[in-house]
């Protein structure tokens, strides 16, 4: 009945993945041909050539001199990608124990589930036919969660490549207007955005058809296996969120209390200690871990999916066309994210800098529009007219359309949550009376953010939960990250623009430079709030999602909230985005302490500092960095990858149950209001510093007291929404994706404390 | 089989209500012995009595004019009491017309149930059997809403009369010493306590002594319309406490921000316009406000454990002394927090400042284990060897020796949860880099003090679950709430102590005696900290045992997290603490702001104002207080009565009973991380300001910078911890006894929308 078959399916998901890689090349290879000077100044011809190519460089009256602008560019672009490349580094080899240790982990556990036995096991879900021996699931979801932790590590460190690559670049460019920075900046983003969907369709696509070569016609098998991929892909991005996190707002904090605050020097100064830790942070934190992040989610999205369809009659009947719809959407985003993405870099030309915002809200939008039009195709080629779902045990009649609504549910609920507006004014005109109602307002924007996206969210929910059961809401949550190439691209494109600004500054461009810089930074800051929307969004519909399919593998018949065991859950759930918080806040906080230490310590004790003729020592302040992130992210890491294996070891699958929906309906919550009184703050800092509007003025200028309030009210959302807010997204879903993983094992071994109260 | 039977109780309750309310009266009688000149000044025998009598004043030396002092103690103690007598009158009015609208709702929405009809029904438990008709028991819970709704609009009323009465007479009597100031305090505290825990016991026990006479052997009629009680009781108590909130922290932030960080003057000067709006803030939030919320706590646990007996063993059996066990448990709480009482004012005397806070602990301490005994007794006293309980359809066997286990679990997890130590070096350490670490740190604290007190609920939770299904969580919580009379008089005390500083400073007594009600108002900080975690943990208690009545009652036959209508009102519970606090945040936002530009416009405008010539404008400040606060719990207000009856009338008792879930499960971090943060902020600025270590002189004096990022803690803190956090109790038990009073309506015309989706 379906138009495309298992040759189509096998055909077109490679093909758009390899489409994807290849854009992404091309927007790289663009970018590069922008010159910088090799970082040890040798390379003087690309900046000539650049100098003499550039007539219309409305700068050139500055009398800067050029060739030693550029050769700093170099210079401080090379330090950055030194600097995160090194801390990357480090972050890795204390990753590569953790997945060693805990591969181990899942294959003892797994493995231990069936008491190691090698013979065939009757099927979970058809026990007269013989499946696959719990020892092969346990070492195959071994594998799958190394290839899921070696693609997430990939993709963060990828992303940082291209974005240390990309801001010297951006800076150069901005001399020759704004709309020529942001197409440098964009197309960067665009190269990690295409690079990072693509290979996660296409590693998952690989092992998928690898992995069959085992398991034949055991699919159930094959698609327990394959969430291991999820669980990698995840537990690398919990580190990475955290570990960034960590590293990039103890910098932030310890420059803008010390640099802004009691020395009133401006930002990206290269007199402050903490400057190149500070643009190494942003790389670190908000390029690789946002990456891995967002990979997390797709590749448990996606798993998800799969292991619902696999029990569902797609899977029974072994349609394997029908069985890659997940991937089909995914395949299809991205090449409508390659159409919207060619409107930004070359049909829409962007002029000016009232323009970069719409620009990149409009991508958003054209995208969503494009895509539900797409998942239209897929749908009504790909699927049979009519089927059956898997629903907690019993089986529920579908038709074709019922999914394309579950898809397009979750991809416009994304838009909604993107494009809710968040009131900057008011939260400015607080810091008139200080610091303290500034925070208040702050806190109660944030508060009141939660308000529409649990509303978008839950209305994605019930239709998708009603239509397709659980399936319909890992298809919600794909759908709302269909077009992550562009959200990718979009939430890229911020840090890239801030750095360049730093190296803007830091190489002595003239101010007109750094005002395009900041222009193309502020819009970032909105458009980033609306990456911050999808990944929280897409996080509560994942994790959803893979409880729905940890309670079907567990096989817990009801998660009553009227069970003793299942309340407790619940309430103890919804406690641990709390102290998660506790801890991540208080490591940038300690952090973010020493750092102002040693900064205040360098101005005090090198003389020459503050008048510029003396150089600071910018390794010890990356050190302070790099030591606070990495002991630190280890207690929040353990509480999130030990809360369900000591939940499902010692109280059940049931009381797990609990903790996973308490977890995420608390989480969302904390997530999307820590996230967003960051983004109010940081807001209303740059409103009052942009100085646009009289009010604005009436504020100003830096240094005021209203400023002075404003920056305090800033640093104090740098942890919620660049730490603490991110973070919380991983560790809702990593717990479930977690949970889905040991189900045999609980299911078989679980509960020891609980049997014997 | 048990000792005591209906006799037994029908004398021991209001006996032990009798006795309460006489030591209440004994209380304010003794306080009533320290003499205050009429505050016109005309009476000064009393206090020329009291100067001649005070041979060992330790402060005669200091040449301060007495007579003038006591005169203008009179005096403030006379402002505060008509302002908080006006506003609380002027909150009446609003109050009295919901309550009449709300009463009108009640009757219609519960008599159209059974579309009014006046013939007898099948009992909702036996339908074998012939109960009284719908339309009586909307006419009788409306009664019994009218009748919590007033007795908690007099426990609040009452508690401030004692507090304006015990202020200055608290404040007079620290120029005798500490100990005595601290013996009139507590006296007072006790005063409200005892009059509050006896007379909601009293009003319980006659009214439904008086209902019996109408429905006679139909207990189930019975007790589902005193479940108005409770929804009386918590609906005054939240706009008492949102109101009172807004009100108190208004004043107290305007204070903070032009007084101390500006102006640089002491907290409580009299120079200060709004002095006189912030002393009658503490009497109408924190006094007035908990009062309300405390009763509302008490009425509604135990209308939730009289419920859920009603329709177990007791009530189809008759057994009229068993059914009265929780109200035999609350008469033995105030026999047994007269005898702690007595321990405090009478046998361990209080000599030195250290002396104070272990002596309030202690008295949370003596009276657990007291009452541990006296839960023994009742228990053994009054059950039948073993009875069956309604546990969701089923029949559940029980034992006596249960019931005394599900108490004492509620009893000892308030211990717990009180003595949670709060790190208070920490944060103020942090104030070393200024505002934003302090913050950040504070907020840290906040989160991560849920924990312990969130496994010590979920415990009791699992335990009394267990053994006694929802009679166990009701009498859980009603364990909690057996030493209000205690935890009252510990709560009700610290703003008296606050106030008595407040007069103290006004009427110009010497430094010395400020001294010392800064020491007990210290001590009262830390021990308000624990009368907020006994509200917010019994709050957990009593609206999950309303949850489950409430489940019962509609007929849910699950709460399965994996239904999508109980998922979507999970999720969007969850949300509603968010939504409530961002408005009450706002709401003190805007009109501390509208009291920073007053205080300012005064400073500014009025000659001789700093230099104390002239006087301020007091009433202003009140004005603004009091229209800020009334206006502004409106839509709070609105929020939490409507979430329930839209829920459910439009999406039906599943969704109800999701939302209900998931706002008690969020609301409770929410509510505890508020509280807790707010007090570590405080207690951070007190530590500096007392300058007790080495460490605290470094980071002091007053008006160091360490010293002003404390008090910017503080303030962000004051509307956290006294508005939001303690309004969320009340959020989460309102509208859970709201969805029980409206089950019956829900289950029979609920879900309009969803029935057809």
């Amino acid at each position: 009945m379906a138009v495309i078959g298992t040759a189509g399916a096998e055909v077109l998901i490679p093909l758009a993945a390899v489409i994807g890689i290849a854009f992404a090349v091309f927007q790289w290879y663009v970018v590069a041909k922008v010159p910088v000077p090799s970082h040890d100044g040798e390379d003087g011809g690309g900046a000539a050539a650049q100098k003499g190519r550039s007539g219309h460089d409305e700068s050139a009256e500055d009398g800067v001199d050029y060739r030693q602008v550029e050769a700093r560019c170099a210079e401080i672009q090379h330090a950055i990608s030194i600097g995160a490349t090194s801390f990357l580094f480090t972050e890795y080899r204390y990753l590569a124990v953790f997945m060693a240790g805990f591969a181990v982990v899942i294959f003892m556990f797994l493995g231990s589930a069936q008491r190691f036995s090698t013979r065939p096991e009757p099927c979970t879900y058809d026990p007269a036919r013989l499946c696959r021996p719990a020892l092969a699931n346990a070492a195959f979801s071994m594998i799958a969660f190394l290839l899921g932790a070696l693609t997430s590590v990939m993709s963060g460190y990828l992303g940082m490549r291209v974005a240390t690559f990309a801001n010297a670049r951006t800076a150069l460019e901005a001399r020759r207007g704004v709309g020529r920075a942001f197409v440098v900046a964009f197309r960067s983003g665009a190269a990690m955005g295409f690079l990072l969907a693509s290979s996660a369709l296409f590693v998952l696509y690989v092992a998928i058809n690898l992995f069959g070569v085992y398991y034949g016609d055991d699919w159930g098998g094959l698609y327990e296996s394959i969430t291991g991929y999820g669980l990698g892909g995840s537990s690398m991005a919990l580190f990475g969120r955290v570990g960034g996190g960590i590293y990039t707002k103890a910098a932030d904090v310890g420059a803008d209390l010390v640099g802004k605050v009691e020395r009133n020097i401006p930002e990206d100064d290269p007199r402050n200690p903490e400057v190149i830790a500070d643009n190494v942070g942003d790389n670190v934190g908000d390029i690789a871990g946002m990456g891995s992040d967002l990979f997390g989610s797709y590749a448990e999205s996606s798993c998800a999916a799969l292991f619902v369809a696999s029990i569902s009659s797609f899977g029974t009947e072994h349609n394997f066309a029908a069985m890659m719809y997940p991937l089909l959407i995914s395949a299809m985003g991205i090449v409508v994210c390659l159409a919207t993405t060619v409107v930004a870099t070359d049909l829409a030309e962007v002029k000016t800098v009232e323009e970069i915002g719409p620009a990149l809200k409009r991508q958003i939008l054209i995208s969503t529009v494009l895509m539900t039009v797409g998942i239209a195709i897929v749908s009504f080629l790909v699927l049979p007219h009519s089927f059956t779902l898997f629903d907690f045990g019993r089986r529920k009649l579908v038709k074709n359309w019922y999914l394309f609504i579950c898809v397009s549910a979750g991809l416009w609920a994304g838009l909604v949550i993107g494009y809710v507006s968040r009131p900057v004014q008011a939260v400015a005109n607080s810091c008139r009376t200080g610091a303290a109602t500034n925070v208040i307002f702050g806190l109660a924007v944030g508060y009141k953010s939660v308000i529409v996206p649990i509303f978008a969210i839950a209305t994605a929910i019930y239709a998708s939960f009603r239509l397709a059961a659980m399936y319909g809401i890992a298809l919600a949550a794909l759908g709302m990250l269909s077009t992550i190439a562009t959200g990718l691209s979009i939430d890229a494109y911020g840090p890239i623009s801030d750095n360049a600004g730093g190296i803007a500054e830091m190489s002595g461009m003239p101010h007109v430079v750094r005002e395009r810089t900041d222009a193309l930074d502020a819009a970032g800051n909105t458009t980033a709030a609306i990456g911050k929307g999808f990944a929280i969004g897409s996080a509560a519909l994942v994790s959803l999602a893979l409880f729905g399919a940890y309670v079907s593998r567990a096989g817990v018949a009801a998660v009553d909230v009227l069970s003793p065991r299942v309340f407790a859950g619940l309430l103890v759930g919804a406690m641990l985005p709390y102290w998660f918080s506790a801890m991540t806040m208080r490591s940038v906080g300690s952090a973010a302490l020493a750092m102002v230490e040693e900064v205040r310590r360098q101005f005090d004790s090198i003389p020459g500092l503050m008048e510029g003729t003396a150089k600071p020592d910018y390794a010890t302040c990356v050190k302070i960095s790099t030591d606070a992130s990495l002991k630190k992210m280890l207690a929040p890491g353990a509480l999130v990858m030990l809360s369900p294996l000591v939940a499902g070891t010692l109280f059940g699958t049931e009381t797990l149950a609990g903790l996973l929906a308490g977890a995420l309906v608390s989480g969302v919550q904390v997530a999307i209001s820590a996230s967003n009184s960051g983004g109010a703050w940081d807001n209303a800092k740059k409103y009052i510093e942009a100085g646009a509007s009289a009010e604005a003025r009436a504020l100003g200028p830096k240094g005021s007291d209203a400023h002075k309030a404003a920056v305090i009210g800033d640093t104090i959302g740098d942890p919620l929404k660049d730490t603490s807010g991110p973070s919380l997204n991983i560790l809702i879903k990593l717990m479930a994706v977690e949970a889905l993983v040991f189900a045999p094992f609980f299911a078989a071994h679980g509960g020891l404390i609980f049997k014997h109260l």
